[in-house]
């Protein structure tokens, strides 16, 4: 009998999360939904760490808040003292402060954004046009359409007022844990909108989002980025699996 | 602005999870679901180290495989290097185990079966029997025996043949990701024979049956110990940050 499960080879997940936490746990049943296996022991090693108090994204790039950046390089180092080999962070917003934490996390991370790019990318009938559904400060930053223009993609966008009173209000009452038939009427009405300017795909760019927008809501693809992010997990500690 | 996000004050939640990993993915949804607030910074740091690859304890209380029992410790190290200041373990067999670490974790671990034969004593009208559906290596192990015993609650099982071909038969179907309406089926089946056999309240005692078992399935309180926990690390926090 060993001891040392730690000291296995083998990939161990690290999931930087808390922004929000039912999106951490949504991720997390994503994650273990996606991984092929029949018994536990078939799965992949995974340590969360969830800090709901990392200060709000939207407001820190919207100027209005503390940068979060310091409470991602503190539980990034949680995760790599605890043996994580990858990292991988479900928020889309979070993601414009990758550049700033990357090159001393001492860890690779899957880039969720550039991951739903690739993705989008593969589908067939090819994508021209992808509609985004995300955070204002994750529109803002830019995260998106950077991504797309790479793989060639054009992106639509909520107006503003829809943006703030559609998206962001659907999203604030996922957070506050009283989404209802309400929040999806506001998401689904957004989203058709995406779709009447010639979105071929919806981006859930929120983790927050599919939590209150069900995939039938909307008659394109509605990808979510947290099962993109996934799957990509997956794939890579497998290649990795085979090659030790 | 602080950059001391794992030094302040507070509970940080430990979760010993991956037993299953579906499991402690539910877990964290109930935790994250019980916890009242309404932004992101309301709910508690948490940080979960879920190893799908801990060896059954099943097969180890049975005498048929490794003791998981470094591994837990193992686990527990990683969740107090991270900063934890409590520990839970949501997977009821793994409890036959916490005699053995708990002197060495240096860290309280909230007892989830405890905390669900004190949550049965109180409920009204009072409980004199309840049943019990878990792993066969739970039910070996006299865990539940045990805490119902201490506040004078009578256990009701399964009989050997159900409890391996409907029990075990479910749970392992939860387990490899196959569960479908026969499972549904199999832990009704068990779940309705415990109330004949006079159980005012079934324990949904191991962390996969309510993930195969609605609770409107049953006539009486159906259980959850999952949920119990949730909410007794819940009131703790509480307890605490008001004391801090």
């Amino acid at each position: 009998m060993t001891t040392g499960t730690r000291t296995d080879t083998g990939e161990i997940i690290g999931i930087l999360g808390g922004m929000g936490p039912a999106a951490t746990a949504d991720f997390y049943a994503k994650l273990v939904a996606t991984t092929p296996g029949s018994s536990d022991q078939d799965h992949l090693r995974t340590v969360i760490w969830s800090d709901p108090t990392i200060p709000d994204r939207t407001e820190a790039l919207l100027g209005n808040g503390p940068d979060p950046t310091p409470w991602l390089l503190d539980g990034s180092r949680v995760l790599r003292e605890a043996g994580a080999t990858v990292i991988a962070i479900p928020c889309n917003t979070a993601h414009a402060f990758v550049p700033r934490i990357a090159d001393h996390v001492g860890l690779p991370i899957v880039h969720m954004i550039g991951e739903v790019a690739r993705h989008l990318a593969t589908l067939s009938p090819r994508i021209h046009t992808a509609g985004l559904l995300a955070t204002t400060g994750t529109v803002r930053a830019g995260l998106y359409q950077e991504w797309l223009d790479r793989f060639g993609i054009r992106m639509v966008l909520p107006d503003a007022a829809a943006q703030d009173a559609e998206v962001m209000t659907a999203i604030h009452a996922v957070k506050a844990g009283t989404r209802n038939d309400g929040t999806t009427a506001l998401l689904t009405r957004a989203a058709r909108r995406l779709t009447g300017q010639g979105a071929q795909a919806v981006i859930a760019g929120c983790t927050e989002i599919p939590l209150g927008l069900p995939a039938d809501a909307v008659e394109v693809p509605l990808v979510d980025p947290a099962l993109v992010l996934a799957q990509a997990l997956v794939r890579r500690a497998r290649a990795k699996g085979r090659t030790e």
